[in-house]
């Protein structure tokens, strides 16, 4: 059977090794693993939210209300916006396939050399050309060269940018987004702004400020980081109200379940778990950069909830000791595919970054 | 902004009322609503899956297995495929716009007058043309007709239909199929399949059978309806590995929620819960085929869990009804919209249609 030739060179995206692969794949105890893959919250999901969803899952049976009318409030107050500015997704990757789908298919969007690979694969999946920076990490400059030289139609900054951790600053942001005509879509990917705003306030960007400045850009969020529902699939976009209009064109019906519904209302009342996973983001990460220096490889200096330790220069391969701590039942990302000598860890609890440390340190000796 | 052409006359799915909706908008007390509107299962979620879900509340925050091994596993089983031959969905609502996106992006696809509505909505949403037969009801003669006619990629049958209710038998059905290209895929959506065999084997449709005989083949299944977990969004396409390798291109990852694929798995443990639920449901379709009979209008026989009261050629208007019926907090759907002058309303447990009967009553009187 022949298949639109739009997806004869698209791949499919390569999630981080769920515990359940490992037990399978290396015959390893369930409680001995230890995921530090995939950026999820180490801190689990809030005692909040979980006592709400014990007595919500009798309501699995029924469909969510379509129109998301209390998250879409709760969002809109929390951001200073109204409800019409508001689209919500199967977390927030499905607001940049939306994005791609209505702007640019079969068009053109520029990205960072080493960011969010979800962009490119949408990207792909709705024909359109990606154009990549030079740089591995942000460099407005050569974004803006990159922009000049081929008018894409979707821009995305991922700010702090996921798999290096690093962030610009809001002013060099809007800056650059001045700078941009306003038929061009502006993505800028909030996914770890918790993170990155409590780190540095110079990092933060306001959703509200953002939009009522740029009417071409669009701030995107996700319940699945700071507010520790990965596993729900929860996101959202805030834009001008005539973009937010076009999206919801593409947006199939209950594109989120009930359960996730309740839990991310319930989730947007409990700041205060949020702020302590966040504080102790940071002082556990004060201990792998730490490691670093000890172990004499570098790292960049993180903006999020997970670091990047780099091996060049060092004797270390990082598929290497990614392979091996896979068998040693520790799960991190490792970035060769990238094209860099790196792993991704994300910042776990205590007790996992204790692990982690043991068991690269049984592995480098 | 300028956005994608392709959406100009896109329109958004209109969802049954939510619970929620009404009781913002008419102030009647949750308690008092019954809603008949969205073809959920009466019964609820069976007691295994609450209490497995229950206890798996706390995995909320991590990333559901993105392989979806196990769930696949099950299902091959079920249906003595491989998992190679299934595509897991959010609804099988996904997997609907899976097809439309891989193999009729700006082509064209052919449906029955009236059906289920998301065929043309993400049809038109990838740009797709849409043919329909005549008849409201599924004529295959018209679809023979129309096929050689406009040649389209994709054919839609909903075996049972919905909204209609009405069913092919599958012998006609496998002499319709075996008619077609080999090029032009023929999605079977099975959704309501586990009414419509219970109720006759006529109606039966094989998965594994229609696959082998038909490698252009697909078919549809969901846990929405009788495994009772439309809140979940979990759905399946079940098909030979070409077709479900080319659809895994442009699924997204985590595509169902980690709590949404442990209730899949759980569910399809507990059958008993299921064919009580489809018992129960023909049970008291009998009563509405006697109302209908002893207030003086048709109906359409049903193979699903709703059934279509038709009131052409009597006093009543469909949309005068739905109204009436919504302020008195019993929520049904109005099928105006199709250019009917009917509604369909999902079979509830007994003490819902006993309301909907009294209430149904009090308003014609």
């Amino acid at each position: 059977m022949n298949f639109s030739k739009t997806l004869e060179n698209v791949k499919a995206y390569e999630a981080g090794k769920p515990i359940e692969l490992v037990v399978r794949d290396f015959g390893i105890d369930e409680s001995k693993i230890v995921k530090l893959a995939s950026n999820e919250n180490p801190y689990g999901v809030s005692p909040k939210v979980k006592d709400v969803l014990r007595g919500y899952v009798d309501k699995a049976y029924m469909y969510p209300d379509d129109s998301f009318y209390e998250l879409k409030e709760l969002l809109a107050k929390k951001y200073n916006l109204t409800s019409k500015n508001v689209v919500i997704g199967a977390g927030s990757d499905q607001v940049i396939e939306f994005c791609i789908h209505v702007k640019a298919k079969d068009k053109k969007v520029l990205v960072a050399n080493t960011t969010f690979a979800m962009y490119e694969i949408y990207a792909k999946v709705f024909g359109a050309e990606v154009i990549k920076t030079k740089d591995d990490m942000h460099n407005l400059e050569q974004f803006l060269e990159m922009y000049h030289e081929h008018k894409p139609d979707i821009i995305f900054l991922c700010l702090p940018n996921n798999p290096l951790g690093e962030c610009l600053d809001k002013k060099d942001v809007f800056e650059f987004i001045s700078k941009i005509d306003s038929d061009t879509l502006v993505v800028v990917d909030g996914a770890y702004q918790e993170y990155a705003s409590f780190k540095d306030s110079a990092k933060k960007i306001d959703p509200k400020e953002l939009i009522d400045t740029f009417p071409n850009a669009i701030y995107l969020g996700t319940f699945s980081k700071a507010f520790a529902l990965g596993g729900m699939r929860v996101g959202y976009g805030l834009a001008d109200e005539n973009i937010i209009k076009t999206l919801h064109k593409v947006r199939p019906p209950f594109n989120i379940t009930t359960l996730s519904l309740k839990s991310a209302i319930t989730a947007l009342g409990d700041e205060e778990f949020v702020n302590y996973s966040i504080e102790q983001n940071f002082i556990e990460m004060k201990r792998y950069e730490e490691f670093a220096k000890a172990n004499g490889f570098n790292f960049i200096d993180s903006y999020t909830n997970f670091i990047t330790l780099l091996f060049e220069n060092t004797k270390f391969d990082s598929t290497v000791i990614a392979d091996e701590l896979l068998k040693r039942g520790v799960i991190i990302r490792n970035l060769k595919s990238y094209g860099l000598n790196a792993i991704r860890v994300t910042i776990g609890s205590k007790v996992q970054n204790d692990r982690f440390f043991e068991e690269f340190e049984t592995l480098i000796k």
